[in-house]
C-alpha cells in the first residue's frame, strides 16, 4: 500500500487502526492525513522539498516561489510541469537564472544603527516582504464570522485532526479556503491563486487554524493582505514583525472573545480602546 | 522593546494586548511566547538558522546536528559556542570536514525495485534513521500516564497556547520534558540531552503534544526511542515510517480513548486485539 498514497494527490485515506474505547481494543477504520514530498527544481537545479498535502499543487509552487522572492509574478514563469507521480515541480523561469537554494536561508543582518528591519531572520523575507497599506476595516463580529467561515471550510481537518486550514474572506464571504498539513503550504496555495487569478486583495483578512508564527505572519504580509485572524496566539517575534508590516493580528479566538496584538486601528468598534495597546 | 525578546533567552514576556470579551475591549496584560533564530554554524560555515524558543540551546544544537548526521555522538564535536546575544552557535567538529547545507535536504531517490527504503523524503534521513529494536511493553494505563505526565509539565504550552512540549517517559516516570515553539525543536533538545548526558534509551516512550508528521517520527526514530505517544493524529507517511522503522504510533489520545497506527505488539493488554490491523 505504500506508494499509492504518496502521488494518488488525495487528502486523506481510510486505514485500519487499533482503537482503545471503554477499556477495549477494536480494530477500525479511520481517515489519516497524507504527506506528499514535491521536489522543487527551478531551471533545472534542486531548489526544495516541499512536504505537502498533494492538493493545488501548482498553486503551491507558484506561491512558496514567490514567497521566497524567486519569482515576483505569473510573468516570471516560462514553464511549469508538476508530477505526482514522480513527486516534482519542474519550473522554467523567464530570467533562467541557476538559484543557490543556500542564499534563499541565508540569515539576515539587519543595520546595527537601529533603523533596519531588526525583526527580519532571513534575506529572502527582507527582501519580499513589504508593509500592507491596506485601510480595511472591521468590527469584531467580523472576527468571529471569518473564523466560521474557516470552520465551515475545515471538513478535511475536523476529519482528521492534522491538517491546517487558511481561507481569504471579505466582507463576510469566503473567497478560498485552502489545506495544508504544512501551515505554511496551506498560505502559499492561497497566495499561488491570487497571484494567478489576479485576485484583489484590498479589503481582505486571513483566517488560519494554527498559531501565528514569524513565519506565517511573513506569509500574510507577502500576500499582501493587512488582517491575520487566527485561532491559536502569535510569538513574540510574530508580534514585532506585525507592528513592523503594518498587519493587524487577531489571535486566540475563542468562543465570542479574541485578542488584538497589532494596529487595533482596523477595528472600527475599538476607536476608545485602541490608544490601550498604542500607548503602552 | 524589539531586540531583547530575541537575545534574553527567556520562554516568554508579558505583552499588553486589547483583549474582546463580553462585548468590550479592554488593555490586559497577556503572555506570549518568545522565538528566537539561532544561526549554526559548522566548520566557519552558515548550514542552517533554527527558529526556536531560546532555551537548552547546546541540548538544541547537539540534538540537531546528530539528526542531520553531520554528527554521530558528542565525541565528534570539538567545540560549541552559543551566544543568544548574537543568535548563533558556532560549532568545530573534529574532522572538520567543509559542510554543503544543500546536501542534507536533497532529495532521496529509493530503490526502485522496491527494496529501498521508500517512505524517505530525505538523504540525511535515509542514513540517520534506523530501525528501533526495544521490545519495551506498555498497557493502556501506561498511555494514558504518560500524557498526564506531558501535561504536568506542559506550563508554558497552557499559558501561552503557543509551544509543543515532549517528554521522555519511562516506567510511568517523567525522564525529561522540554518545550519549543518549533515541534523538532522540541525533540532535538531531548536527543541533545540524551547524547550528552548518555542517557539510556531501552524501556522509554515519547509524549508529544502535536500531531505525528514523518519529521516527528524520523526524529524519535533518530534518537532511537520504540513508542512515540501523541495528542494529535499521525499523517499516512508518517504511520508508514513507523512501521518500517519499527515505532509503536499511538495518537488522538483524548479523554480514556486512543488510537493505535503501527506495531501494536507492544502493547501487552491488546494482545488479543492485535492481529487486527497487522492483518489489515
Amino acid at each position: 500500500m505504500n506508494g499509492v498514497s504518496r502521488f494518488g494527490g488525495a487528502e486523506t485515506r481510510r486505514r485500519f487502526v487499533l482503537r482503545y474505547r471503554s477499556g477495549e481494543y477494536r480494530q477500525e477504520e479511520d481517515v489519516i492525513a497524507t504527506e506528499f514530498a514535491l521536489t522543487l527544481f527551478v531551471n533545472g537545479e534542486e531548489f526544495s522539498t516541499l512536504v505537502c498535502t498533494p492538493t493545488y499543487a501548482e498553486d503551491l509552487v507558484y506561491g512558496f516561489l514567490a514567497s521566497e522572492g524567486v519569482i515576483r509574478d505569473v510573468d516570471d514563469v516560462e514553464s511549469i510541469r508538476v508530477s505526482l507521480w514522480t513527486g516534482t515541480a519542474r519550473v522554467q523561469t523567464k530570467s533562467g537564472a541557476v538559484l543557490s537554494p543556500a542564499l534563499y536561508n541565508k540569515r539576515y543582518i539587519g543595520s546595527c544603527c537601529g533603523k533596519g528591519r531588526q525583526s527580519f531572520y532571513f534575506q529572502s523575507d527582507a527582501l519580499t516582504a513589504r508593509p500592507v497599506e491596506d485601510p480595511v476595516s472591521l468590527s469584531a463580529d467580523d472576527v468571529f464570522r471569518a473564523m466560521d467561515l474557516l470552520d465551515a471550510s475545515s471538513g478535511l481537518f475536523e476529519e482528521t485532526g492534522g491538517v491546517h486550514v487558511a481561507a481569504l474572506v471579505r466582507e463576510g464571504q469566503l473567497v478560498l479556503a485552502r489545506a495544508d498539513i504544512g501551515r505554511h503550504n496551506a498560505l502559499d496555495k492561497i497566495y499561488g491563486h491570487c497571484l494567478r487569478a489576479g485576485e484583489r486583495l484590498s479589503g481582505t483578512a486571513v483566517a488560519f487554524s494554527g498559531r501565528i508564527s514569524s513565519e506565517v505572519l511573513l506569509k500574510v504580509a507577502k500576500i499582501g493582505v493587512g488582517v491575520v485572524i487566527a485561532r491559536g496566539a502569535p510569538t513574540l517575534l510574530a508580534v514585532d514583525l506585525a507592528e513592523e508590516l503594518n498587519i493587524t493580528a487577531i489571535g486566540f479566538v475563542r468562543g465570542r472573545a479574541f485578542n488584538v496584538y497589532s494596529h487595533p486601528w482596523r477595528l472600527a468598534d475599538a476607536k476608545k480602546a485602541q490608544g490601550a495597546i498604542e500607548g503602552a
